[in-house]
C-alpha cells in the first residue's frame, strides 16, 4: 500500500540527533530516552503495519512533568512530536516521523482514585482499556466503552481516538464516558479540563480534545465515568439468508424503540473464520449473522430477547439461538472480538471504518459487495451494525503490488460511499493518514479551514503529530 | 443587581442607526427588520431582567440565507451581533447592547424532516423545544431535554446553553441528544456540522458550538435525536427531616447503580410554594422533599420503586408516597416544573446553576444555607438533585438596592464553592453576563486564554454576543 505520501523530513533536525539525544536524557534522564536503532525500531509502525518510519527518538516519561518538559524542549527547539498509547491504531495515527520524537506514555499506567460515591476512576492516560474495568470489577463496576483491542490500547489512544466498541450502542463511546482531562500543550503547559462532575464549563474543551488524534497536546491523566455492572446479559444470535434481510432487522430492531447493548453483524466469510476460530456454535449456512445482546434481570433479558425474535420474524431469520449460560455467551463473544485476527490468519486485510444512518445499512451493503467485486476483491462484513458504524474487511495479498493498491482504491470508495448517504469517514478508527486525503469529500473548503486554525490554536508552530488528518496541500494557517 | 458591568456603546455605530437599518431592509425586506422604539423594547432584556439594554434594531430572519446576508453586513460594517431564540435566558445570555443588533430566529420554527427509522428529526433552531416533541408524540417518541422553560424556550438557546432539565439524569443535555447543525458564521459563510449519524467527524466541532453561548455563529437547523417513550413512568415523593439526609440518599440511589430518569429534590421552603400553587400532594411537614421517577413496564417500575424505598430506609424518611396514577403524577410534576414562577410570585429571587460532584452533595447544602444566612437572606432550594446540577433560589427584595447586591454576593459564593468541591459554574444556564467576572475562579490564565483564541477562531473581530462569558479585562487575542 503506497497510495499515502508522506512528507520528506527535515534533514537538518535528523543532523542534530545526537545533540537532540543528549539534552533530553540530560532533562529527563537516560532511562527515560530510547536511541538505539533496535529501540527505536520497535516504535517504527502502528497497526497500519503497511508504513513504517525510523523515528528520530523514542521517549516514555513517568510522570506529567516529564512529558511537559520534552514538550517544552521540542518547541523551542522546533522538533516534531508523535505521541502515542499502544500503538494499536489501525489507520497509521501513531506512525513516527524521522524528524520526530515519538513520547509514548504508556508506562504512565496507575489508577490514581476511585470514586464509587460520584461513580468515577482518575487515571494516568497510558494505562490500557480493560485494566479500568479490572481496577472496579470487584466492586460490581465497569468502564463501557470497549475496542476489540481494548487487552492492549490505552486509554491514551482511546481518548485521541474516540473509540467505540461493541457495547457501545448502550453506553455511547469514549467522548461520553471521560469528565476530566489533564492535558500538556506544546509549550509544556498543564491544562486541566473537565472534571468529577457532569457537564463541562466553558467552552467543551473536552468534547473537543477526545478525538482529536494528537493535534493539540499530550494527555496524561483522565476521569472516566465507571458504571454499575447489569444484573445479567445475554448475547441471543439471528441468522438470515441475506445480508440485506440481516440489514433490515437490525433498523427494525432500533426503530422499535429498545436499546440492546450490542448488535453486531458477520457476514458469511466472517462467520466461517471466526466459527473455526472460536468454535461458538455459529450457524454456518447463513449468510449473515447478527449477535444481539440485551441486559437487566432474567425477566427482562427473557422479555426482551422475545420482542426481539419477534420484531425479526418477517425478515425470516434461519436461525434464533439463545445462549443457555455463561460460558455460550463468553464463546459467542470470543469468536466476535477474536474477529480481525482470525480473518488476518486467511488473508490479509485492510479494515475500513466508516458510519452511515442506519437506515441505509441494507442498500449500502449491496453496494459494498459490488464495490469489492468491481476491484476483484473479497470483502468480509463484520461491524457495530446498531450504531452504523461499518468495518469492512477488504481482502488482498500484501505481496502483490497492484492488488493492494486496488484494496486502497476500494476502501476510498466505500468510504465516499459512507459520506454520500450521509454518514462520516470515520467511525472510532480515527483519521490518521489513512484517511487524510479523504478529508475533502467530507468537508468543504471553509470546514476543513475553521478546524486548521483551531489546531493551530493549540500548536500554533503545527509540530504535533505531524503529516496527520488533514490533506498536506491544504494551507496551515499562521499562528496569532 | 447593579454588580455586573457592562461597556461603554460604540458612539459612531449609534449614531449610524438610520443608514444601518435602511442598509438591512434593502438586503432582506423592512417587514424582516424591527426599528421603531416600542418594538425594539420587546427585546431589552431576558430572563435576567435586573438588566436591561436597548438594541440598535431586532431582526427577525425567515431562513437560513437571510441571517447570512445579515451577519455578512454586520462584519462588513463592523456592527456586532447578539443571537436570541426566545430570550428565556437566566444568566442574560440574551441581553442586547446599544450598539447590536439582535438577530432572533424565533420565526424559524418548522419541523423540516421526521427520520423514524433513524431517530432523527431534522429542524429549524426556533422551533420551541416542546414542539419538537409535539412533532412526534402521536408516533410513541419524544425528545428528551426538557428544561423547565420547554414551553417557551428554542432549541436555539438550548444549544446555545447546553441545556439540561430534570429528565436529563437518564437521557443526558443537549449536546447528547443533538447529531448535526447548521451554522452561520460572522462572515456570512454557512457550515454543515455533523448529520445524521453517530459520532461527528473531524473534530467534535458539534460539541464545541453546543453551549458556546451565540460566541461563534448562529444556528439555523439541528438534527437532534428523538427516542422511543417508555412504556410508563411513575414518580415517588420521598420526604425527610434534613435536607442532609435527604442529599445522601441520593448519592445512595446513584451509587446502587439505578439510574432513574429524574431525581428532583426541593427544600422545605420550595415545597411549601410549589404545593399551593399546584396542590400536588407534597408533604408539608418534611424539611427535603425528592420526587424520584422511573420507568419502564408495570412490573419494571414496582421492582424500582420498591428497591428505592429499601435504598431510601437508612436515611429514615418521614414520607413515602408512590404516584397513584397519571393524574397524581400530572401533578407531582406540575409543581415541580411551575416552582420558578411559584416562587416568583411571592418573592424576588436570584436564581443559580452550579454542578457539584453528587458525593459532596450534603454538605453543600449545609454550605448553601450558611452562606444565606450570613448575608441575612432567605433561600429555596429546588434541583436536579441525580445530576448535581442545584439551583439555590436565593430570595431578596428588588427594591431594595442593599439587599440586591447582597443576593449577587451570596450567589457567587455559593457558586465559587462548587468550583471549590471539584464541579464548575453553570450546569445549564450558561455564563451569560451573571458569571463572566467568575470564569477566572474557574479557569487559570492558561485556560481561558485557550478558549478566547478558540473564539477568535470563529469570530475574529469578536462582533458575536459581546461581554458575555469572558472577563471585560481579559485581553482579546488578535485574528491571525
Amino acid at each position: 500500500m503506497t497510495l499515502i505520501k508522506l512528507p520528506e523530513p527535515d534533514q537538518g533536525v535528523i543532523a542534530r540527533r545526537d545533540v537532540i539525544v543528549k539534552d533530553l536524557e540530560r532533562l529527563v534522564g537516560a532511562d527515560v530516552i530510547i536511541s538505539d536503532e533496535d529501540g527505536r525500531r520497535a516504535y517504527d509502525t502502528d497497526a497500519l503495519t503497511a508504513y513504517t518510519r525510523m523515528p528520530l527518538a523514542v521517549a516514555l516519561p513517568r510522570s506529567t512533568d516529564e512529558v511537559a518538559t520534552i514538550l517544552a524542549y521540542c518547541r523551542d527547539n522546533g522538533i516534531k512530536v508523535v505521541a502515542r498509547g499502544a500503538g494499536t491504531s489501525l489507520c497509521g495515527g501513531a506512525l513516527p516521523a524521522e524528524d520526530a520524537i515519538v513520547i509514548s506514555v504508556s508506562k504512565m499506567s496507575r489508577v490514581l482514585e476511585i470514586d464509587y460515591a460520584n461513580r468515577t476512576a482518575r487515571v494516568e492516560a497510558g494505562i490500557t482499556n480493560l485494566a479500568i474495568s479490572g481496577a472496579v470489577a470487584k466492586d460490581g463496576f465497569f468502564y463501557a466503552p470497549d475496542p476489540s483491542s481494548q487487552l492492549a490500547c490505552t486509554l491514551a489512544g482511546n481518548l485521541a481516538m474516540n473509540s467505540g466498541g461493541a457495547h457501545c450502542l448502550k453506553y455511547g463511546v469514549t467522548t461520553n464516558n471521560v469528565l476530566g482531562l489533564k492535558i500538556v500543550l506544546m509549550t509544556g503547559e498543564v491544562v486541566e479540563i473537565g472534571g468529577a462532575h457532569l457537564d463541562s464549563e466553558g467552552y467543551d474543551l473536552l468534547g473537543l480534545v477526545v478525538g482529536s488524534e494528537g493535534q493539540f497536546g499530550i494527555v496524561t491523566e483522565a476521569t472516566v465515568r465507571i458504571l454499575r455492572c447489569a444484573e445479567g446479559a445475554r448475547p441471543m444470535l439471528l441468522g438470515f439468508g441475506s445480508s440485506e434481510a440481516a440489514g433490515r432487522c437490525v433498523s427494525a430492531i432500533i426503530a422499535s424503540g429498545i436499546i440492546p447493548v450490542a448488535i453486531e453483524f458477520m457476514d458469511k466469510p466472517a462467520i466461517h473464520v471466526c466459527e473455526s476460530f472460536a468454535k461458538a456454535g455459529y450457524p454456518l449456512d447463513v449468510e449473515a449473522l447478527l449477535i444481539v445482546e440485551v441486559e437487566g434481570s432474567e425477566a427482562e433479558i427473557t422479555a426482551l430477547l422475545n420482542r426481539i425474535a419477534e420484531i425479526a420474524r418477517p425478515y425470516r431469520p434461519e436461525t434464533i439461538l439463545v445462549s443457555s449460560g455463561a460460558d455460550q455467551s463468553a464463546k459467542i463473544w470470543k469468536g466476535r472480538k477474536a474477529a480481525f485476527g482470525a480473518i488476518g490468519r486467511i488473508s490479509d486485510y485492510y479494515c475500513m471504518d466508516g458510519t452511515i444512518p442506519l437506515g441505509r445499512l441494507p442498500e449500502v451493503l449491496v453496494a459494498i459487495a459490488r464495490i469489492c467485486a468491481t476491484h476483484g476483491l473479497k470483502v468480509a462484513n463484520i461491524f457495530h451494525a446498531g450504531d452504523g458504524n461499518l468495518h469492512p474487511l477488504i481482502l488482498y495479498d500484501a505481496n502483490d503490488a497492484a492488488q493492494a493498491i486496488r484494496a486502497e482504491e476500494a476502501g476510498a470508495e466505500i468510504l465516499k460511499l459512507c459520506v454520500e448517504v450521509g454518514g462520516c469517514l470515520t467511525g472510532e478508527h480515527g483519521v490518521g493518514i489513512e484517511k487524510r486525503d479523504l478529508m475533502t469529500v467530507q468537508f468543504s473548503e471553509t470546514d476543513l479551514a475553521l478546524q486548521m486554525r483551531i489546531k493551530t490554536v493549540f500548536d500554533p508552530e503545527w509540530l504535533l503529530n505531524p503529516a496527520k488528518v488533514f490533506p498536506l496541500e491544504a494551507p496551515r494557517p499562521l499562528a496569532a
